[in-house]
């Protein structure tokens, strides 16, 4: 299934403005800042001062707008193209292998593009078909079969039941194809289920349909290249031990073509779907016309053995199994706007189109197999069997497979483009992590790609890439959405009260009322084969998501700017050594400074022994002006003995404390001294001097104490304790 | 092998004093510190104004000498007893981890011990000879057999040899024993290889020695909890499928003990080498006597399939194979401190005791095994064998299987003794990473300790545990520090010309010249049976340690104190807002300055939204009263316009660039601004203030950007870039 779930903004364009990023603030947050910054005024020097004092001109030119800039990656920076021509610099060896990883990403992802570059194609009706329906139509592919594979259990007595099975499928299919006509028409901007289930059923209806969403898009992925590699391997029987890392080199070549930013657009991603059709039709016409000769006589089947008797429990796992076929239905109503105008009437007529093709093929097939007595086998899937009856081994059986599998692959690929916006939909409703809202620098949701790939890789290889044992989780995650969505358009039929509205709300609700009894069937009669996993992965995503948003609110309002509500002591000097009060000491676990006069600096320095690092690090603090204090770690009397000394013969310059550690440890005593320091004095923020040495090679840095970064770690939960890393840079 | 391998200082407490662990400043070094200090006198405030200025009393107590102090655990920090019995503050969360934390430790490793607990036993002869002769004894359990099982190839023609070959290995004992004897009497102070041949031959033999003992002790490990396991599974059969995870889990055992700071003293190490030696000699007694019932008519072996010819190569496999059983005759020499007056006749003494108790044990057993026609098995160890023949399964065969065991598990625990000592040592000489120095809070040295349970792990591990595979790689590092170490002792007679000097040269001349032949048969005729595996790690730990030491000399020239060599600036006002001087441009990358007053300041304040995080953020930079400057990325040019219309409304109290992304990357922008504005004004010291939401738990880290890390790891291979991040602390 799939769709192009919903719009980030308004402006259709699907590019995330910058309040989806960097939200605005509230009229409240406005007076705040105005009140501080007044508060400011009060006691600051004044602005022009400080622009006077500026040592620098600020303004270095824009940021390079070339292919060659610098991005990060993973985290992993690379060098920007204007320092890049300097000398052979200290910095040299950190550039060779950061412009190795440059080059190797150029070539597999490409140049970075500018935001400007995004652009978004209206489609033409022939165009937008094949685009937007390779996820459903491609579900023939594996739909009749998962059918008959349940069927097939109960032997011949079974298989007499695929017909009434599938034309329930097939009236399910119409009538939610209406449905989805209703939606397309009240939600012209893109009606993706967790839009219209969130705007009407409230916001945890929206969540469960996304829930329902993305285990679906994860086993679009893992169901669909299952699918596909078994179209291939049904031709190349040699290939099957290869299944899963086949399935698992198709999904990386998906993350790299889809980080590189692959839009599904122009005729490269039509001709696959349009190959399918002609296929599917081309072998339904000849399966029809050897049927003729025959006088239409049913092949029997083969004599099976029969593990289980008919009864409801199997025809219902056979129904929300065959179902499955119409995964996909629901893409064109999220993707009105890429359609040309009137958008909402050339949607309607594909979604027809896209309706009318997939009940001819699905039924063109289940007769097709009725009429040759066809059984599913492990080996080969029905469609090759079929296809082998009908063409034998010749170029048009290679057809066939060909534009099976190739179909198949483009259906996944609809997924990569739909779960990443979702997740950014969720995101940008904090339900997500932010990071899923940040284009990648070739425009795609970077996060959420790898995340899909991730966790199709996963379910592709727990279930060893049989389709089989993936379609029984399939189910439940795409009629909960489908149900969600269109009982949300049931709400808001009865709410909006349009003219026609009472027609529209009937069909919707005809859609509602099958999904959900589908959603029903498949929960109950496939929950111990494979449909529990689906209901703990969504119960799973609802506990995950909300806790994300409630950890959002929380961080919100803790960074919300107050109004300034302390007491503003009297403007004092700032010149250096001015004296701090011991004030504020209530205050002292609120971190609310706002106003730079409130904050009485105390710096400490960390000095382990005197070398030209350290002595950096205390010119650096003492170039401040604000009262210092020199902290050594001593492990023996002797050793602190020692130290004392080499102070004096410095001059001693900065009053030093020497800290006595018995248990040899170094971390420990200084945060546990700083720790104090703080307690005693709860009105003084510290600033903690650390001398880091940075070694130019990255094992260089196991023959360095890592106490800078131990301390960083130790001390970051403190209040008021600020941290200050003085690198010295070793030569390489 | 073993061996208390020589002492980090000279005091021999074993102790490394604080020299060890920082060194003392040379001569030269004070000189610079002096010249450093009046340069700072010249222009800096008096002492006496800091000292009054500052806002705190400093001395807050000593570091509580409590047994339940806090340490650092592997980086994570326990917290500190005076500061655990506050009230549920926001830090409450990481708190309960934490204790959990240490109270697992607690039971695991025990109370933290202060450096005054260290203390050296003196031993007596009849405790001194079990507990360093362990490791020696013990090879009697696989040396024979190794032997053997070379032998065995060719037949009832090769276990011929084992007379002739046994010979020559009782001689070499006499030799390698006498040879130790001359050690003692030079090197009371306790003469490892590392040292003896460093001292002698020079730094390169040194570490060639160190190389081998390494090795050695790794294996010393491996072998002989491998044989240990071998005695235990020729009892219970049925454990031998555990036999490789038995042996993890005794490495484990062996690392908890030695993390909680085990000594090899007192009666409970002397137990298993006594029950050992007095299990050989029951054996050896009884076997003799069912012997002479029989006339000592030997039992022919049985018949065997003859896979090799007997030949000089299986020959010379067979005595490198068997001399395994000499291993660890070394241990004496290296602890001769550890004895009571007077030390190196005492340490004599024992010694040669020790080598008639492994003679007579390897001899005994040797001719067992010729008069009982035993031959080596796979499922059974020859010892098992012999015990079974000669206490069938009674509570004898058991006392000599349980002693065995105990006595190979007490020698691998002497590796855990002297391999972190070994370390230690090479660390003090810069050829290993300093963190070797540190004695653990139990008064051990933790990392040395991982190291070798790591290695063995894997060597075990990857030779499955078979004492056989293992026994080809042993040999030639043992006789490779053997070599080195008594070569050492023939220099130091030729130099030192003592009285009786010529005799003592003689004896180790002759250890020497055939410890170096065994060394020599041992490389050749093992090559391809492992002993190029050990060769291979001598290598690359040679390569290793000779590039850890030029990099810490690198560090030590690089952080020398230099005398201060740029002209003064005259001295200027430190208030805020001084104006920065543009020059000492050309000494820009050169990372000298040591006087406050050449340190020109501009803070740069990253802010990516205004919140409380970037509010504190700036109002920090702002009361240090240096320069600052403001720094926003946009990635559109209505989010620019946004935030500059938010600076505004706050009162635009600070200069504020805005930085247009076109790219939508943050933090590769503001590096390059960074270093452009450095490349740009080369003599400021630029300050970059990063605003850190610190969350309470590990996984809501995931849902803020990691921004103020990325960033610090950027510009951290930048000169003159400070870093400090003002931390915002979210509730729970």
């Amino acid at each position: 299934m799939t769709g192009t779930e919903g719009r980030v903004d308004g402006d259709g364009s699907g590019l995330p403005g910058p309040a989806a990023v960097l939200p605005g603030l509230s009229e409240e947050q406005v007076r705040a800042l105005r009140r501080v910054g007044r508060a400011w005024g009060r006691v600051s020097v004044a602005p022009e001062v400080w622009r006077r004092a500026l040592p620098v001109e600020p303004d270095v030119g824009a940021f390079p707008v070339s292919a060659e800039a610098g991005r990060a990656w993973f985290g992993r920076l690379v060098p920007l193209p204007p320092l890049r021509v300097r000398a052979a610099g200290p910095r040299a060896a950190a550039g060779v292998q950061a412009e190795a990883v440059s080059r190797v990403r150029r070539v597999l992802v490409g140049a970075p593009l500018a935001s400007s570059a995004f652009v978004t194609e209206r489609m033409r009706k022939l165009v937008a078909l094949p685009v937007l329906s390779a996820d459903a139509l491609s579900s023939v592919a594996y739909g009749p079969e998962a059918m008959l594979t349940v069927l097939v259990l109960a032997g011949a007595a079974g298989l007499a039941y695929s017909f009434p099975v599938s034309a329930v499928i097939v009236f399910l299919m119409v009538a939610v194809g209406v449905s989805y006509r209703q939606t397309i028409r009240a939600y012209p901007h893109g009606g993706g289920s967790y839009i219209v289930a969130g705007d009407n059923l409230g916001p945890v209806a929206g969540l469960v349909a996304a829930a329902g969403l993305m285990t679906d898009y994860v086993l679009t992925v893992a169901v669909s290249i299952a699918s596909g590699i078994a179209a291939i391997t049904s031709a190349l029987p040699g290939l099957t031990p290869w299944t899963v890392p086949l399935g698992v080199l198709v999904i990386v070549v998906l993350l790299a073509g889809n980080l590189r930013g692959i839009r599904q657009a122009g005729a490269l991603f039509a001709a696959p779907t349009y190959a399918f059709i002609v296929a599917m039709f081309a072998l339904v016409a000849a399966g029809l016309v050897d049927a003729a000769r025959s006088g239409f006589q049913p092949v029997p089947p083969p004599s099976l053995p029969v593990t289980e008797t008919v009864g409801l429990l199997l025809i219902a796992r056979a129904f929300s199994s065959g179902a499955t076929a119409m995964t996909g239905i629901e893409a064109i109503s999220n993707a009105v706007p890429a359609f040309r105008p009137v958008e909402w009437r050339n949607a309607r007529t594909t979604l027809s189109w896209m309706v009318g093709l997939l009940i001819a093929m699905f039924a063109g097939i289940v007769v097709l197999i009725h009429l040759t007595g066809v059984v599913p086998r492990s080996q080969e899937t029905v469609l090759s069997q079929l296809a082998h009856l009908s063409f034998g081994q010749g170029w048009m059986y290679v057809y066939v497979q060909a534009a099976t599998a190739a179909v198949l692959l483009l259906a996944a690929n609809t997924a990569y483009n739909d779960f990443p916006r979702v997740l950014s939909l969720l995101a940008r409703d904090d339900y997500a992590p932010k990071t899923f809202l940040r284009l990648g620098d070739r425009l795609a949701y970077s996060g959420g790609i790898l995340l899909l790939s991730l966790a199709a890789v996963l379910v592709y290889v727990a279930f060893e890439g049989q389709t089989n044992s993936l379609i029984p989780l399939y189910a439940v995650g795409v009629f909960l959405a489908f149900t969600l969505s269109q009982t949300g358009m049931v709400v808001h039929w009865w709410r909006r009260r349009d003219p026609h509205w009472r027609k529209s709300l009937l069909f919707n609700a005809t859609g509602a009322l099958l999904s959900a009894l589908v959603l029903l069937t498949a929960g109950i009669s496939k929950f111990t084969s494979g449909a529990w996993v689906a209901l703990i992965a969504i119960a799973l995503f609802l506990l995950v998501t909300t806790r994300i948003k409630r950890h959002y609110a929380t961080a919100r309002e803790a960074l919300r700017l107050r109004p300034h509500a302390v007491e503003l002591p009297a403007p004092t000097s700032t010149g250096p050594l001015a004296p701090a009060t011991r004030a504020a000491a209530a205050d002292a676990d609120r971190e609310t400074e706002e106003i730079p006069e409130e904050i009485h600096h105390l710096s400490v320095i960390a000095v382990a022994t005197l070398d030209l690092a350290a002595m950096r690090t205390l010119a650096y603090a003492a170039s401040l002006g604000q009262p210092a204090l020199a902290v050594h770690i001593s492990t023996t009397e002797d050793e602190e003995r020692r130290f004392r000394a080499y102070w004096g013969l410095w001059g001693d310059h900065l009053p030093l404390q020497t800290v006595l550690s018995p248990y040899r440890a170094v971390v420990a005593p200084l945060v546990h001294y700083i720790e104090t320091l703080h307690r005693l004095n709860p009105g003084l923020t510290l600033t903690v001097f650390l001398p880091e040495i940075v070694t130019r090679h990255r094992w260089h840095r196991l023959l360095h104490s890592r106490t800078a970064s131990r301390l960083r770690h130790a001390l970051r939960n403190l209040p008021k304790i600020v941290i200050t890393t003085v690198p010295f840079h070793l030569p390489r």
